[in-house]
């Protein structure tokens, strides 16, 4: 019951100073989660108040199933331009349609998490390689601060890649409203400057350290409040300002997702791709919190939690969410000790719903795309290219590939570039295991790689450790190095496989040592094994490749050798050994 | 250049006595090819001149360009099926966009293959784990003969899936030919004889090995000649029993596939799952057969011969060919010693094109049908479910989801179904590493797991042995784990990870230690690694995780037990020791 409610956990000890420190931090998270569940409806392409939706019940629901302490989840860039993208190919923006569809991403979304947690198939977000994933954060990040520049300049335009959305800029560069540029580059300017320079001023005049952090999360706010009062006085959108305008006041009223099988069936490849990148997002950040206090999630039932958040948001009129890098740690850093936090930040979201709403009718939508600019560059890594290319350049080709896919075409072709491209690499390396041809180290017991020492060997036995389970994809490797290795040694007549390394043998490799072993004895040589751990051996011997198997199995590799070749160690061989250089 | 054209290797010594073998090999396989050419035209929906044309070109190109001395390509019942599954859903049978269609698979899939050659992708077959290919041929094989039983019939059916297709069979059961059921019943009754009787009854009556062998390979010729006879000498057709009729004569006319874009792309994916299950077929007959005579192949080249094969077959009007089986092993006993067996094959091939085509005119449909059932049965090996359920259930439940999808919904999402299943196993496999948490064995320097050895451990220091490479199917596993110690135990101030066994660390595994690093950093304990690996080590000096590293890296564990917990060699400690019974 603990487990899947993980709220019992804590509830029943929660005590008045929890409730005190949990409170701060939903305040500050509060006044952090409006102007982005703003913005990022605005990315999304949905109205302002699906935003705020989505930061109401999702939060509840993360409360009652979630396991980390610090968690907040809500809208987030990367997973709004997703929705954006997989939406608009169905439905043309501002229309029921796109706001239905929207509305079962997140409810398909949440049914596919909430299946992978129960079904313990968390697994699944293994597709999706770390370089892959930054690479595709970063190239995200690149577009939707793309996206957001027409809303800066005050022109129409549009395009879901890179080159679509840049010549659709040029183009509309004649419209231009300058004083939406103003308000635009001013909130920008003002937002960076508050996350570089606020600190240190209000550090040199004295404030403590708490009270200036404060500031600094209420940046995006003051922005929001000076423009509104702006907007107001000045009635800019009678001087052609772009403004947020009517958002419906009153709490979200619960319904079912629009159930039409077809846009479920459209929807389920993107609300796959939606749930695998915002859990691999979730799961990263929570850990990291959890572990500051030495505390324990369970990937698993996170899984869960997302799953009903996200469900919770479709019920209640809202869009995919997920667990937020920067409010997560503003929530961790506020001092929120349980998930008690986010249910008090969806009270507070609520009564912004209930009470603030008129006041955002004069917001200019340039404030809200300043947000999003400043808040997505920070996800920009491209210096992270460089530093996996001096570990590892095929990883680093992997990012490549996935920022430039991501880019030219798109955030869909772009992650399923990506998926591609890490199981590709990882099927290219486990095909390819690491081996050693072996010989004897002179006087001892040892068994070394012939091109690492002066080692002993005979060619009548070939002695071969692989240092890896044997499995479906490198069961051919095997296959083929065996076969090479007895067609270039005529006078080979054993093959002794040393497997202290391998911790597995799957079917497919199973069937090709049987194959190995068959087509060893058509070319009259025997098949031995040595040193097989235990559970492998207990696996095999409920097979037929050991009754089958022309050779023996050996508890050691010298046993093997001392049976096969003992004149290795004879004094006269001993003067034919073949040595090779270290 | 002989890398490429490995014809060079063998041509330049061709001699009298090899030319000898290959004719009588050749011979032999062009009996059997003739008949079976035509069937499996016919399965795949085409004209039966267009078998007859895929067994010509593409034998010469696989002479040319392949590796194995005894490899047969040409037309094959699975590929076939494959073939009428995809082309079925662009065109209908019998007009010239089907066969258009059939050209540009056999093209595209030449092409693909002739890619992954020369780009050295043959690991991409390890897409397809052996118990998924070995589910996929076995339904392959119940729904070729189920298709082929309208045609024993006489009756008019259609389906792709085995519901479907017996539906129609039921459906149609009024239309019964009885003319057709005698010829079709006859036909495989001697032919299903033929393969179990009649070399028994041969080598009773003192026939040679030799002789009754050829015999039993003429048999199906022997049901084709017979069922001409009888259906030109009592008018078959015109008691309704349907015939091959016209057959054009001549040899196929150079030409170029259709270029239809949306054609190449609705074709690209079928082409490419053609080309990987006629590549794991091919190589794996071709690996058995080169073994028996300690003969090397080469399975880069092959993916290249088999290319330019199917480019032979699109550009001489024929459809998709691969590497048969059973035509290879008879190609084989039959003495086959080069490529060129192959070519005179080809040359056997093209004179029944020009001179036997007349003569099949009066051909019983019936009776390619009968050969094609006989042929296929040996396919079905649903016992490899058994025998694969004692070794890994997990493996068998792949096997038999692969046939259930094959059976229920076709070919086409059969094998990717089973594409996708092999991953997802190997990915889940792949994530979930072995590894051990270690103690020291009292009175000596080794370590070994705690859960099956009496081993001292101390709760301060945490020893932990993964043995796999770390990647990142498996990164967030280790996260995940130490993440949990961590948190298990509040003593602990040191986490030593041992890595004999890691051979490899990709770019996200090493993310996942630095993020390991870190996370033990908040929690105010140490991470030290211990036995790295010299090529491991030599990469991970190149990367920020020594330097960031809050412990040390120890040549052995015993020295990083030493230097961590001196205490736990020390007699005082040894009395409480935690002692683990195995």
């Amino acid at each position: 019951m603990k487990k899947y409610f993980p709220i019992l956990t804590w509830a029943p000890n929660y005590s008045r100073t929890t409730f005190e420190a949990d409170l701060v931090a939903a305040v500050i998270v509060t006044i952090m989660l409006i102007p982005q569940s703003l913005a990022y409806a605005l990315l999304a392409g949905l109205p302002p108040e699906v935003g705020l939706y989505a930061s109401i019940i999702p939060l509840v629901a993360y409360a009652v199933f979630g396991t980390s302490r610090a968690l907040a989840v809500g809208p987030v860039a990367v997973v709004s331009l997703m929705t954006a993208a997989s939406v608009g190919e169905l439905a043309a923006k501002g229309t029921p349609e796109y706001l239905g569809a929207a509305i079962v991403l997140a409810f398909l979304s949440g049914i596919f998490l909430l299946a992978m947690g129960v079904l313990r198939l968390g697994f699944i977000s293994s597709f999706l390689s770390h370089p892959v994933i930054s690479g595709f954060i970063s190239a995200s990040g690149i577009l939707i601060a793309a996206s957001q520049i027409k809303h800066l300049l005050g022109v129409q335009a549009n395009g879901k890649t890179l080159p679509d959305i840049v010549a659709s800029l040029i183009a509309s560069l004649d419209q231009i409203n300058l004083l939406t540029l103003m308000t635009g580059i001013g909130a920008t300017a003002f937002l960076f400057w508050s996350r570089k320079g606020l600190k240190p001023l209000l550090k040199a005049k004295g404030v403590s350290d708490r009270l200036s952090g404060l500031a600094l999360r209420a940046a995006p706010v003051t922005a929001v409040v000076a423009t509104i009062l702006l907007s107001w006085g000045f009635d800019f959108a009678g001087l052609g300002v772009r403004i947020v305008g009517e958002v419906p006041r009153g709490l979200p009223v619960p319904s079912l997702p629009p159930f039409d099988l077809r846009l479920w069936h459209e929807l389920a490849l993107p609300a796959l791709l939606i749930s695998v990148v915002g859990y691999v997002e979730t799961i990263s950040v929570a850990q990291t919190l959890a572990a500051k206090r030495r505390q324990r999630i369970d990937p698993d039932q996170e899984l869960v939690a997302l799953g009903a958040s996200n469900i919770g948001s479709a019920l209640s009129g809202g869009f995919p969410v997920t667990g937020g890098f920067a409010r997560s740690v503003v929530n961790f850093d506020a001092g929120a000790e349980t998930p008690a936090a986010g249910a008090f930040t969806a009270i507070g979201m609520a009564t912004a719903t209930l009470v603030l709403t008129p006041a955002l009718y004069f917001l200019p939508q340039a404030t809200l795309a300043a947000t999003i600019v400043v808040a997505v560059l920070s996800l920009v890594d491209l210096r992270a290219i460089r530093r996996t290319y001096v570990y590892s350049p095929s990883d680093a080709a992997a990012m490549i590939a996935t920022i430039v896919v991501t880019l030219l075409f798109g955030v869909e072709t772009g992650i399923s570039a990506g998926v591609g491209l890490s199981i590709l690499l990882h099927l290219w390396r486990s095909s390819r295991p690491h081996y050693a041809i072996m010989g004897q180290v002179p006087g001892t017991e040892h068994f070394r790689n012939i091109l690492r020492h002066r080692v002993v060997t005979t060619p009548e036995v070939l002695s071969i450790r692989v240092d890896e389970s044997l499995w479906f994809p490198n069961a051919r490797f095997l296959e083929d190095t065996i076969s090479d290795q007895v067609a270039a040694n005529p006078d080979l007549r054993h093959v002794v496989l040393n497997c202290p390394a391998i911790n597995f043998i799957d079917a497919s490799a199973l069937e090709a040592l049987e194959a190995i072993n068959e087509r060893l004895r058509d070319a009259g040589v025997y098949l031995h094994l040595s040193e097989v751990k235990g559970p492998v051996m207990d696996r095999l011997v409920r097979s037929d490749l050991i009754t089958h198997m022309t050779g023996n199995v050996y508890l050691t590799h010298v046993d093997a050798l001392a049976r096969l070749a003992p004149e290795l160690t004879s004094q006269t061989l001993r003067q034919n050994r073949t040595e090779t250089a270290r």
